[in-house]
């Protein structure tokens, strides 16, 4: 019993050494002058950084991409997104398995019980998530590069496709171009590969599987019910919202032909789940687009993806729960399906904390960060649920922060990607072992 | 069984529409021309907004208390704070005792069990909070009157006394004085007594009843410990950070001595949560004031009290809670005590939906009221978290809001004094009826 809570112990750990250890390699890489430019060496605290940001998938930066890395960088760049993204989807696949295993051995508490229907074992689902990642990646690099070739060449419009489609796919929001995607505002068939790339990347290995095995067993899982349906809300919801705060796009609405501002919306709407690759600047955002933006740089995409936040799943089992505990009811259901307490209560935690460290953060960064005299609290709150979401829009913050700003959104980064769960138990070194006796029940008045 | 549910449910109603009627009462007696210094007729709007803001104790007002209200307006005003106040008190108790009546005859959801402790009867209970609260509000007007009687003299100075008592003690934040309590910035003693009567009114019956019972039986209930502590905790941090972040107090540092400026630091620690006197205009606070005044607005008092607010229990509750699940523990514990699983569903519940509804509002208000060139998102979400946790300090917004917000933020003052459960479970019918089945489980993957 103790070797096996031992060996459940070993994995989160396993996941947050490992991490912490690619970073670091990262790090080692970016500091070399072979990497830079310019050929002078980089400073041990902004390779750290950016190597931090790429493993992790958020894309913030302290230096330009394109004007600051060599090629040699971008490509340490390259393989740090392709680990952060694909190398996380395929730990957590471990874990998963693990944790069903061990499900069925002793305890349900954490559970994440498995979905009453055949699945694919353990290894053939890591083949094919690596399998079809590539083949996306591989897709997504050729079909960009129709658009690339007549732009940059041959040698060039290469390394841009291959560099923007693992970025897209990662949901890693590092760009070649200096100023994201704002040149491309006018181009609708870069945006629709980029969105498919970035929404392909956000579904997660179970959504995967799920319409892999469709036309075996014709149904779909709850999680997988659950994870489209709420993204899909979310995403036309918050289009529409867009389409009205953002009407005129900013200094972009001369420029654009009204085809294309709808496309700009859409794009809008997918991007802070959490991509990070941007149309337009978006310091020039409307306060309301601004909250709508950090809501949905908050909820991200779905568990086990190359996307962060606080995950699709999360946000839509507690929306069901909240109207069943308004309602009086005792159980949460979706189709016909009820959901474990074990979820909702995990669910339930997973927000507390997140919103907890997320306003200790917000606190720390407004008393200490420059906070420009037109801007209001939104310049340090985007930055902390752009680093916490691993999403990386910025309004701005990121390159004028201060060491402990700097530190302090590493740590949103790492904890955002890593996820609360593992790197709290890491820390916190939890134990399993219940104890043999239970205190007496005590209740309190709640609200 | 079904009889029992729908003597249940009457109860919320019976709150909700209470107050609905209330509040109507008041705006009508408010529209009177009579009640205005100027003798004509207050607009039907301006007058339900106050009255809103009266009876739900929250403070924040269109016109200024002291130069638009007539006496008998603003004696209306003082009526309206002790109803929301003290009224809602006694009525929770009322709410109180069915629950646990309840509780021991069928279901145990939404259950707040008591103490496990030998407690007052109803009657005795509600008469207890009564008498004292009328000997605190009444030796509070006694001690303010030392004040107020050198400065205006006898009526004026008694009247001034009665008023604020009130306000103080049922944390409404009026005042009559037309600019709050900024001209008492170097008064020690009235800040002391102001602080004590806030202190006070935001403890809650269960905690007095406890504190009353404690000669006798010399031991407190988990529900004191929870709140007092968490209230303790809070005060004492906050203050610590307005220590450092407001250090200068924005213009009075020139007018106040060092042990004046470390007087109103405290006070700006105790009246977010939720009396809103203040002492200094909100506005010319740090961000970082800011942020950590939007948090203590949140939080607000004990349940059962005058303030408004989640509670101190609901996040001390989940604070411990969220410890236990990151350290891998199943029990919720303080004190060689457990806390039910209803209770921690039930708070991570309304957390949930609170934090829900507060960025639904805010959303609305972002994109639909005027904000300042000089001000950032702060601007409005400050104005929807004073309202919500009927704290009523303000950064300006509100004199200025559109017919739209106007309404928002009184259904926010509405839901955040009546409480979110009570107000769902009338709007949406909630029945216990349990089904005589239930849907199969299924889990999905979290976080
Ligand atoms: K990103
Ligand atoms: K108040």
């Amino acid at each position: 019993m103790i070797n096996l809570n031992k060996r459940h112990l070993s994995l989160p750990k396993a996941l947050t050494l490992g991490f912490l250890i690619i970073i670091l390699i990262g790090t080692v890489l970016l500091t070399l002058p072979l990497s830079t430019q310019s050929g002078h060496s980089t400073s041990a605290m902004t390779a750290l950084f950016t190597a931090t940001s790429a493993t992790c998938v958020t894309g913030l930066t302290l230096v330009n991409t394109a004007l600051h890395w060599s090629l040699f960088g971008q490509l340490v760049i390259l393989v740090l997104m392709e680990i952060g993204g694909l190398g996380f989807m395929t730990f957590t696949v471990i874990l998963f398995f693990f944790m069903r295993r061990r499900l069925r051995l002793s305890t349900r508490l954490l559970a994440q019980e498995s979905l009453n229907l055949e699945n694919l074992s353990q290894l053939s689902l890591i083949r094919l998530i690596i399998v079809l990642a590539m083949i996306i990646q591989l897709t997504g690099t050729a079909l960009l590069f129709a658009d690339f070739y007549p732009r940059y060449g041959l040698v060039r419009g290469l390394w841009f496709s291959l560099f923007h489609a693992v970025s897209a796919f990662c949901n890693a929001g590092f760009d070649l171009f200096g100023n994201s995607l704002e040149s491309f505002a006018n181009d609708p068939y870069l945006l629709s590969v980029m969105a498919a790339l970035i929404i392909a990347g956000s579904f997660g290995f179970l959504v995967w599987q799920d319409l892999l095995l469709y036309r075996k067993r014709h149904r779909l899982s709850l999680h997988t019910k659950l994870a489209m349906g709420t993204g899909g809300i979310i995403t036309i919801i918050s289009a529409i919202i867009y389409f009205f705060s953002e009407n005129n796009l900013g200094q972009l609405s001369h420029q654009l032909s009204a085809s294309n501002r709808f496309m700009n919306t859409i794009f809008m709407a997918i991007t802070p789940r959490t991509a990070g690759l941007v149309t337009i600047p978006y310091s020039h955002l409307s306060i309301a687009g601004i909250a709508i933006t950090m809501f949905l740089m908050f909820v991200g995409g779905t568990p086990g993806s190359t996307a962060g936040g606080v995950k699709t799943t999360t946000i839509g089992l507690l929306a069901l729960q909240s109207i069943a505990t308004l309602r009086g009811r005792k159980d949460t259901e979706l189709n016909h399906r009820r959901f474990t307490q074990e979820n909702v209560l995990r669910a339930l935690t997973l927000i507390f904390v997140a919103i907890t460290i997320l306003a200790i953060a917000i606190l720390i960064l407004a008393a200490t960060q420059p906070i420009p005299k037109t801007s209001g609290i939104e310049y340090v709150t985007f930055e902390a649920f752009a680093a916490f979401g691993t999403s990386g829009i910025s309004l701005g913050l990121t390159p004028h922060l201060t060491l402990l700003g700097k530190v302090l959104i590493m740590a949103l980064m790492f904890i955002g990607r890593v996820g609360i769960f593992t790197v709290m138990f890491s820390i916190l070194n939890a134990d399993h072992k219940q104890k043999g006796y239970r205190y007496p029940e005590e209740s309190v008045l709640i609200g």
